[in-house]
């Protein structure tokens, strides 16, 4: 397919230097080409010894970088937009680790941005859209073979939180994988939103809501739980249920290799999310760049980021006043016309 | 252990049947001595060939047939209440069928009546306590191995719902089980409830609101969570995740025989509770015979009926009206002290 | 249906005691008449407070004592033969733990007695053909749903041998449940049989080979091969798959609850047969019972009995010689002719 | 990590042309430089339209081409031993696809020529050893969580068998791949073969002797058994089960998404080894691109090649012949010292 994809890596945080890893080593197609932190040690060693790397302090400088075709974003959520907004005025092709922006005005001058240009130039990093297993369910809801679709019964936990983790965050962070992922497989809107609060886990930081009981409605009808525990202990799980009007299929179940010994027989739980989405971010990562380097836009795209955005949003909301929200989006822009999904 | 025990079982419909044909193939120590039914041609047809047997149309006639010392109650539910005062009067032992007593006002007198007796009579038929499986969970949960138990997810489908089965009995029928094992689990009292109702399936009878998802809260801030849907058309599952601290465990799988072919491998999914909980119910007879003949009353109480009405009739008005709908109990005779559990 | 079948059971070791708790427990219709033992003080502390009784120091007095009419043989193996013979020659229905008779010379004469009397007496203890999942199994080869079967794959472990285990018994032992199984779901008669000795674990004690492999072929070219380890360590374990033309199918995997907690999901498995096969057991006398006082006789038969001790003779000296040794049986007396099967 | 490395692919067929997409597509850092078939139309064909590649009739010619700097060799085993010599000929990396050479005295004639240049320039594609779930059990292994390891229990069976396959094929192309792996999991080289026959399928073409099993023996005394079965109709399953003195594991299970419809639970069985090794495949070659940038040469060796050969033809032998077969290995060049591994 001819030359490398040079990719600017904005961020050279724990994803940014994964990002830069995978971009070297794993996908085929591209290389890095620029890398920009403001803590500029850190993006050097992430950089290592990869040779044609430009470092660089500033975001926008690292846009402008010799080489620089497309860019990934793995920089804080607050910093998203200005660098979404940057690579669009550029016409630089995207992709965005999530939150999108975390809040849901931010995230709506995003879409309304890219809607301007009239063509889709960012892909938003929700790579469970990308896992092997979620495909297959998605498959298997769009083919019908469970009838419409009545309930999904979501499964979400963390060994342990990482520090400042907010009771917040188990909406707004964690579960807005779910979040988007409900959308997606059900093709709908959710609508309203009610997050219940049983008595937090001993083994939850003082003043943490965990774990935390999530329930979301959509626009016909069906009914999405998640259980979102993020200082369960044991292990990483994050399982789906979908139950239809003729069958239920399950992911996310424990497999691979089970030992047996001393009185039982045992099979590994993941300890950490780029175990189990290890492939998932390769997946998303190449789809990108395939795209690209063939002048397509594919996978989520920026309503999708403004919808998880307003969706969490909403959650947080139930979180700390309590009982039901309901959830208005905005208009939603032709580019983003459901057709296209 | 000497004598068998004469029992007057109550009803000759398809429980009553299927609990003579128990008492006289299955289980130890026991023997049918006496049957009742209104429709005595249905009661002469559940006897068959078993010899010494009294039929009656009336059912406080069979309490006084000669050799009864025990009563089965497997009558309609609207009649258990007379049944179980008659036998209390005269100091018989009883297993009741759920539910005990339809209505919470008519179990709280069943209460009543027995606490003025001063020693328990009845052992209510809620079978899932001697389900292999979940007297494994049970025993878990009390052993501490999961630590403080923060959530049950419970799953209750049928394949089908019989005849006449209103919305209203996905709640006090269907759930009336996952609430007395959610008392009997947690060791706790449940004290609100909400039900929530997607989008019914179009597999279910016209009117019928099924699916329906229902959320318990208890005294101690645990969350119960049971879907119910009584028409899934693919198999009786009953399936319960206990989350707690430091684990979590379910049961419920699908298991035995696994049969690879034509590009699956597939497990049988029980079509019937009969077939699920066969056991369950030949321990809960054989139980009660055994303790009967030692002079005990042991298993779900009185209590546990009453609770269980209780807490149907708050989610059948959750049903109705929406929203949360709190749940407030008589106070607890000393007859049903906790620390008898 | 009538009075108790009053039982005689012969010997009150772990297996006799057992059979007495059973009949007086757990199996419907049945109770213990007498109990013989040459350890009387055993039978009498294994009887315990039955009512009426009697206690044997001899096995054929036990056969005459009153309300004595049916045997129950759980004495050592080399006392079966003549226990079955006084059991023939009083017309009294036998269940006869395994192994029928150890030699197959001696088990020879058995079968050659009751074919003399023109009708079956005994029942033989082969237990697996009453548990539901090897019943399940047989069904579905029976009704050809995987096909011709080509090969049965088997496991057969345990925690640890008893004292005094010897190489020959992981085959005469240990794998005779296999042979009866593998003749029983296959319905043909194995016709050679090779052991071989893999370098036997550190965990088994000085001098057992331990584990053994074992193949067998059938009269009509299927394949069986057994792992027999009986010093495992890890738990009991007992796992057979079918693999037919079409398709194949598995039973003995673990399953029942499955705890999550520590980094890995577990399920428990069995250390023990009397666990794993306690149903197993119930029915296969429940059904000896039921059976009994409709005045036949089913189950495995003399013949099972005779098949299964010549088949594990030549597996010894298969294991003792080494190498491939033919099975060569007596001829079948029209007794148990197939048609029966 | 600098320039992509030129590859020259020898074949372009099924195997080749997928390798042409693997380094073109999906493999980082490496590209196509040159693709040999003597059908110069297919070659063509599978390259499309990829860049700078050449195409050529002779093998030797692609080694020869400007650019090249490795060689994945994917032609018809027969030409294989030639491609290997040239290579070495001319100090070329080579990833040879399995069997390095059918035959153990060509096999033997790499190895010595490999071992005269004094250093590696060979891996063999033994797939397996690259799949997350043999990675897993080997490292268990090596790691002592099982103790001494006693036995290997495997499955091979695929749908059906191409056009033309022979009963030799089912010991020398399918079962090659448990013949490695057995090696490679328990260190140890087979020393004896017994195949044995069953009577074969229905569903097997007519003369073809399908299923077979295939039992190994150790240098250490473990065992090692092997159903093979090409035409069982319903899957591609290769399972694995190891038993140690203190546990065993299980890999190969089904597992993934469970669907509930229609009385079962199922599970998707992969039809294809393309589907359940596709990540093995993409793993091996990008550890071989990897490693050959590096200057280095990782991953199986010629000796496991000619090793694989020479167990194959004994096997054949065992098969053609009957009973067991004794296996003899050519002294091992201090090249592939077992410290290597």
């Amino acid at each position: 397919m001819g030359e490398l994809l040079g990719v600017a890596v904005l961020g050279a945080g724990h994803m940014g230097a994964d990002h830069i890893r995978r971009l070297d080593q794993v996908v085929s197609g591209a290389r890095v080409a620029a890398v920009a932190d403001p803590d500029t040690a850190r993006a050097k060693e992430a950089v290592g010894g990869i040779a044609g790397v430009s470092v660089h302090e500033d975001a926008v400088a690292a846009l402008d970088a010799p080489g620089v075709e497309a860019v990934l974003i793995a920089s804080p959520g607050p910093a998203h937009e200005e660098a979404l907004l940057a690579a669009f005025a550029r016409g630089l092709p995207v992709l965005c680790e999530k939150p999108m922006v975390p809040d849901s005005d931010g995230a709506l001058r995003v879409v309304e941005a890219e809607a301007r240009l009239g063509r889709r130039l960012a892909q938003i990093g929700f790579m469970r859209r990308y896992d092997a297993e979620y495909r297959r369910l998605k498959s298997l809801l769009d083919g019908g073979a469970l009838g419409r679709p009545l309930m999904l019964h979501c499964t979400h936990r963390n060994v342990s939180s990482p520090p400042h983790f907010t009771s917040a965050m188990l909406i707004n962070s964690s579960v807005s994988h779910e979040i988007d992922a409900a959308r997606w497989l059900l093709g709908q809107e959710l609508t309203a939103v009610t997050v219940l609060r049983p008595a937090p886990s001993s083994g939850a930081p003082q003043g943490l809501l965990d774990p935390q009981f999530v329930l979301f409605e959509t626009e016909r009808g069906a009914l999405v739980d998640v259980e979102v525990f993020v200082n369960c202990g044991f292990g990483y799980q994050v399982r789906c249920e979908a139950v239809g009007e003729t069958g239920s299929a399950r992911i996310g179940e424990e497999h691979g290799m089970a030992v047996t010994s001393g009185g039982g027989a045992r099979q590994e739980v993941p300890q950490d999310y780029l175990v189990r989405f290890a492939d998932a971010y390769d997946r998303e990562v190449q789809a990108w760049v395939d795209a690209t380097r063939r002048g397509r836009v594919t996978g989520p795209d920026t309503w999708d980021g403004y919808a998880a955005s307003a969706v969490a949003e909403a959650g947080v909301r139930s979180l700390e006043e309590g009982g039901r929200v309901q959830i208005t989006l905005a208009p939603r822009p032709d580019l983003y016309a459901r057709t296209d999904r």
